[in-house]
């Protein structure tokens, strides 16, 4: 069955209706929450645009937009290491989504090579200021080894 | 301790490094996904620019900015749904935050009433172009009680 996506009328319709009505907020793309379907953690936060939406929809398996790259990127392309979505929603104004996923291979989701993006952890409070604290410390994978010399996604 | 963001000189740096070195993509904003520190679910896709993510840091209560009232917001101020942040991690990038919090009072943080703002699930797959479904049916609270005629920060 082909997605389509339905105008958005009204608040209640966006918020309490049942018709997908999505909004890509950041220049024509929307975030999406990914995380492990068995044990809850954020993996990675991505962007879709509409194909990238649909696309996921789909097929089942993520696919992003890659700011770098400026073109859809079907998740594990390259690296093997794709997510097969368990679950998908959509947020109250439908403009983030949250994947609910299971990842192929070792696991990882991050391009540097561990298995979630957010690998380290910010002091607060009475630690404000202090320097960020690795909660992951092995590399799932060599991203050399896996992406070689392609362009690395980190923006300066 | 006063909060101060790095330089983002390399990507190692950026990637590696044990500095504090954010960078806020969408319009001076990155988002932050909040999660619920005793299960792991969704609670919602939020914004931070630099002095939301200041003062979440030092206050440990979520700082966002609403993009509707372009303003630093105290999540709860208004209807006392407030949320302590149990731990914060930033992505390999350094332009996304995870919070994992406790919310007070009725533990919702959908202003439209829910516990999660992620409370609609999308078909898909073979199920692909269906109705969205409910994953909750009942509200934690009545908007129209706690925000009385403030505006809706639904953007159609």
């Amino acid at each position: 069955m082909t997605v389509t996506f339905a105008p958005r009328p009204s608040v209640l319709d966006v918020e309490e209706g049942l018709a997908l009505a999505p909004r890509f907020p950041a220049d024509g793309l929307m975030p999406c929450v990914t995380t492990d379907a068995a044990d809850g953690t954020v993996l990675m936060l991505g962007w879709m645009n509409e194909q990238a939406l649909r696309l996921t929809i789909e097929t089942c398996e993520a696919h992003y937009f890659s700011r770098t790259r400026q073109a859809v990127w079907h998740k594990g392309a390259t690296s093997g290491l794709t997510q097969t979505v368990v679950r998908m929603r959509i947020d109250d104004d439908q403009d983030a989504m949250w994947l609910e996923v299971t990842v192929a291979g070792s696991g990882a989701s991050c391009h540097v090579g561990y298995r979630s993006c957010f690998y380290r952890e910010v002091p607060i409070g009475p630690a404000a200021g202090g320097p960020l604290r690795f909660t992951e410390t092995e590399r799932r994978f060599d991203p050399v080894a896996v992406y070689g010399d392609a362009p690395n996604p980190t923006i300066l």
